[in-house]
């Protein structure tokens, strides 16, 4: 059975957290050590700088987004894993792909129209302060997917418009160039992405400011667990599922026999500040090893660079070859 | 006194015609061997994929052009001499400077705005069958003229709004960043450039069919210059300027001297097929040796595209340089 080739790319703008651990890090390292599969993984640093401009936030976040991946066991073995600015092929198949890209396209694309919405309501011009980047860069992230040939990436909702582009874009190129360069790529959609709450029950997310670090020591990590929003339920009064996002963060790290003994323990009365204790350890059961490694990997950004231009040499292979093909197919050629 | 640092790009989808040597070329090249002068020039082959289509045009293209600047003497030691598609740098380039350019900036450009009213008057959807290329090439046009810290651009005057556009984004990016890295890079514009005449006495154009063709034998060479309208004035019968382009076009060939001579001629009644032998001589004078050396060069693409990895090789050094800074302000940094 051939490989499924599945492409994924982080942006480099925020550190990631617990939410970010479940809901998208640790089902992706699951996924890249399937037999079947073979996984792309890059730092999507040339989307990061779209809507941020502040450098040293870019960089930060790079080095945090990378050091994180490494430390919860991501085989760069199994997995390719560059950073999307040590691959300058990308930026040049952007260019090509932008000859080809019908204008209709990308008006669009719902960030860009969201973008213009605002605009509207506010009784501004409605291309006001919208920058270039924000319009185009479904060019770039098909760039990001076809120049390594994916078979499948794997979206959320609100990202399958993208990929449907990259979808339209690589038959145009194929079309009109009567060439079968590039595989058509899929949406890959999971409906059983673990989405964590947050401290205060909705969806974890920095925008809601309730998140939990990903990387912090025992102690920092209980004080961190403690202030998840409870009711005022005194010890001994029986509490339930609803009640607090305890007992949902406590089954993300938990086996269904663990998780169902703690359930018992709080509908029987355990006290919150107890459950917090006992959240706070399981959570440290899978992640205590990991925050070691992170911080060794920071304390040592050599090995992470490292280990990124050993990725990306491996992914400039592949991608000076079919840059190679698709140029000579536009008609950008050596002379002999 | 500092060197002023030129930069010419060339777009890669035609063939140059006499005109284009005349009006283009030939300023150039003497241009560039003024001393005070640090000259760049580069063939467009990116630009030129963004209308055609035709990847052997794009090919021969390329070739032709580069074989024709050589024949006509430009000097690569004094000049940096370059495709554009070898510096991938510009791509990147590219890339990051379409993350801090405005929409509205483009919605200005002058190609985008003729497409729309075309469509417009056609009832059509303002963009309709226009794509991203036309759209955006004014980015890359700054990013090919700002990578090497061009003083000045000379452009006709059509194209001054693209410099205009290059500064603004240059501006921006200075600004936006705090640093001081782009050069803000001057129109110049030649008012006495010669717009060489075709046969038919209106400019030479291929879009008017009215060329002649810049490497020719002595004999298909008076064959074109043959077909140069005249009136039917018979032999020893007084002929004056504005009766054909055959003055006009002996003029960009000879000395002020030698054209005074040559009109008195045909003022004398020198007649348009002795008139014609003349200036195919006189045009073989000067193109020649040149035709030998495009021949020669054509049969050999292997030498053209030595010199073009030469001119590449020493503008990526000055690419590379500028890129890492430029990187480095917005946050695309290496981790140690």
């Amino acid at each position: 059975m051939k490989k499924q080739r599945v492409l994924t790319g982080v942006t480099t703008t925020g550190i990631p957290h617990l939410g970010n651990y479940v809901g998208a890090i640790r089902p992706a390292i699951r996924a890249a050590a399937q037999d079947n599969v073979e996984s792309y993984l890059f730092l999507a640093n040339y989307h990061g700088i779209i809507k941020c401009h502040e450098p040293e936030q870019i960089h930060q976040s790079t080095q945090a987004v990378a050091a994180t991946w490494l430390a919860c066991g991501l085989d760069t073995e199994r997995t390719t894993f560059y950073r999307q600015s040590d691959i300058p092929e990308i930026l040049e198949l952007n260019w090509i792909l932008t000859c080809i890209t019908g204008k209709g396209l990308m008006n669009r694309a719902h960030a860009y129209k969201a973008a213009v919405d605002k605009n509207l309501a506010e009784n501004q011009d409605p291309d006001f302060e919208i920058e270039m980047g924000l319009y185009s860069y479904p060019i770039l992230m098909t760039a990001d997917i076809i120049m390594f040939n994916a078979h499948t990436v794997p979206v959320g909702r609100d990202q399958i418009q993208h990929v449907e582009m990259a979808r339209d874009i690589a038959q145009r190129f194929n079309h009109r160039f009567g060439k079968n360069i590039f595989t058509l790529p899929e949406v890959q959609i999971d409906e059983n992405v673990e989405l964590l709450v947050g401290l205060d029950g909705r969806k974890m997310s920095k925008s809601y400011g309730n998140t939990i670090e990903l990387f912090l020591t025992p102690k920092q990590r209980q004080k961190a667990v403690n202030k998840i929003v409870t009711n005022l339920k005194e010890p001994n009064v029986p509490k339930f599922k609803g009640e607090s996002a305890i007992f949902e963060i406590y089954q993300a790290f938990a086996t269904p026999d663990e998780y169902a003994e703690f359930e018992k323990q709080l509908n029987e009365g355990l006290a919150w500040g107890e459950a917090k204790k006992l959240l706070a350890a399981k959570i440290g059961e899978e992640l205590d090893d990991k925050t070691d490694a992170y911080h060794d990997l920071i304390a040592n950004p050599k090995r992470i660079e490292d280990i990124l231009q050993a990725g990306a040499a491996k992914a400039r292979v592949q991608a000076r070859e079919l840059l190679v093909e698709v140029k000579d197919a536009v008609g950008i050629r050596t002379l002999a």
